[in-house]
């Protein structure tokens, strides 16, 4: 059972009231909690050696990891993040060396966000070293950001690059939280959501909560160059001997499907979509912006490239690339 | 290291700013979020297999602890739970059905204080479940409760009875959420703190924050049946060898030494305790609630018994009963 059946089948076990406008299933909750114009937001995202780190990380990149997790998910819903708590779990023979370069990796990123660190929890984990961090964060009401407005004919966008997070990115991105503030400030946006398991797969939930389906056109993905030069390693191989192959679609397929890129992806009316990318390009000259595809009232999700339209399988860009023959 | 002492050494590199009304160290965190006459609550707390619970606990009442912990934290200061967020840490063959009565155990409680239940995220954790709250909370401003506001004089309270909860009660234990609400709505309580560690080594924290001192007073000591089962246990042997045994001594130590009471130690001025009392017996008939000893100026903590004043040793009574003959 995988994590998205197992919240399903638990989502309805949970106890909920009228202050909350969203709960599970989304980027983050967002509660009333009674403050003038803002709702509260809360999120919470572990981070566990052996799956999200090594024990050879630096410590320093595993606390902005940890930390930055929570902080994509608030971007996610174009709130601010004010308060953090720490929950670490410890073997009991641990180094207190790399819990402190932890604390200060963690503690860099918390300062630039000016997110107070207000609750630090040590348990023993005895195998491996866990951290659990909560962020509480706000946002006014008239901005918050769900996964399900996407209307068809919106145009659909994405920040950054995708793909090869594995190689660096993962352990060291920025949540764009600053990106997320200033598109809700300036533009009308109908959904938004952080990229964390691949764009194949997470762009299915904001197409589910909207109920709407999309086209995405293939050669206006942003691919990272991590993903190309996993692409070119992967493809070193075959290529000296001689044999012929798409390098483009590999580098593409790592895009569609690498985890962790942290990026922000949202949809806006097609008429908003040039003003926004000309304003964008102004204000953040160093940060991609790209126009992906648009929402189709269709539930499918296809996507174009230079042999025509498909459809998009589940787990990306494979099982399309198996059949693409057919 | 211990936990202290890892929590004194990273909390210089922790980022706070001016709306951290009480941070690291505390019960739990209070923050000042602009809602009108009101400060938020923020605790997280960890339970973790073959820490806190067993792999044959019910599932149910691991997931009534897990949340418990945090609201016990939420009560000592004196504050009202809102919502929760919970991270299940998880070995990849797990079993949804201990999944899901781990959720409907944290769920009753969660109902029973109107919690909402707002994020639910899982993460492998390859040995062992473990299992992360946080919880948001609210307090009138006028009303919250810290460590620190002991005084000279004042009087020592403690609810329910101490010890032994080891045998049962840690993983069925109401947290003192009503009675707190009660006693700041009806007294003016000096300082505030649960329980979790044994009050040998609890109170300590209390007095440290507080600048102060304490005199308890042994046999007003709640002392819990199983802290007496346990003492039983353990002296049936001696017993029926004809070795003469204080069969008092060691149900006390464990009452003062247990960890996981998850009661509220408090103090107020000497002139609120018999009305205190009696207003408590009233509203309360089956809580136990016992004044245990009085806060000095000195700083040392002391335990008065028929045998006289003697010093409280860090590590609770274990020192004191070595030492106590000299």
């Amino acid at each position: 059972m995988n994590e998205f059946a197992l919240i399903e089948r638990l989502a309805p076990l949970v106890h909920g009231n009228a202050s909350v406008v969203a709960g599970i299933g989304h980027d983050c909750a967002v509660v009333e909690a009674g403050l003038t114009g803002e709702f509260l937001l809360l999120k919470t995202d572990a981070t566990v050696e052996g799956v999200h780190f090594t024990p050879e990380t630096e410590p320093e990149r595993v606390g902005h990891k940890a930390l930055a997790r929570c902080l994509s998910d608030i971007a996610a819903a174009a709130g601010t993040p004010t308060h953090a708590l720490v929950t670490l779990g410890l073997p009991r023979e641990f180094d207190p060396t790399r819990v402190e370069g932890f604390y200060r990796g963690l503690n860099a990123l918390a300062a630039r966000y000016d997110v107070a660190v207000v609750g630090g929890e040590t348990v023993a984990n005895p195998e491996r070293m866990l951290i659990s961090v909560a962020v509480l964060g706000r946002v006014p009401k008239k901005q918050f950001q769900l996964r399900s407005g996407a209307r068809a004919g919106d145009a659909i966008f994405v920040t950054g690059e995708l793909g090869g997070s594995i190689l660096e990115r993962h352990l060291d991105f920025e949540p764009r939280l600053r990106e997320a503030r200033w598109l809700v400030e300036h533009f009308d946006l109908h959904a938004m959501m952080d990229l964390s398991d691949g764009l194949a797969g997470d762009i299915r939930h904001l197409l589910k909560a909207s109920g709407v389906g999309a086209e995405l056109r293939g050669p206006a993905i942003p691919v990272s160059r991590a993903a190309r030069q996993r692409a070119r390693a992967a493809l070193a191989g075959p290529a000296e001997w001689g044999l012929e192959v798409d390098t483009t679609r590999p580098a593409l397929l790592a895009a569609l499907t690498d985890g962790e890129d942290f990026e922000l992806l949202f949809t806006v009316a097609p008429s908003t979509a040039v003003p926004l990318l000309d304003a964008w390009k102004k204000q953040f000259p160093a940060v991609k912006l790209s126009c992906i595809g648009r929402i189709t009232q269709a539930t499918s999700l296809l996507i174009r490239d230079r042999r025509g339209l498909r459809p998009l399988d589940l787990h990306g860009y494979s099982h399309f690339q198996n059949t693409g023959g057919n």
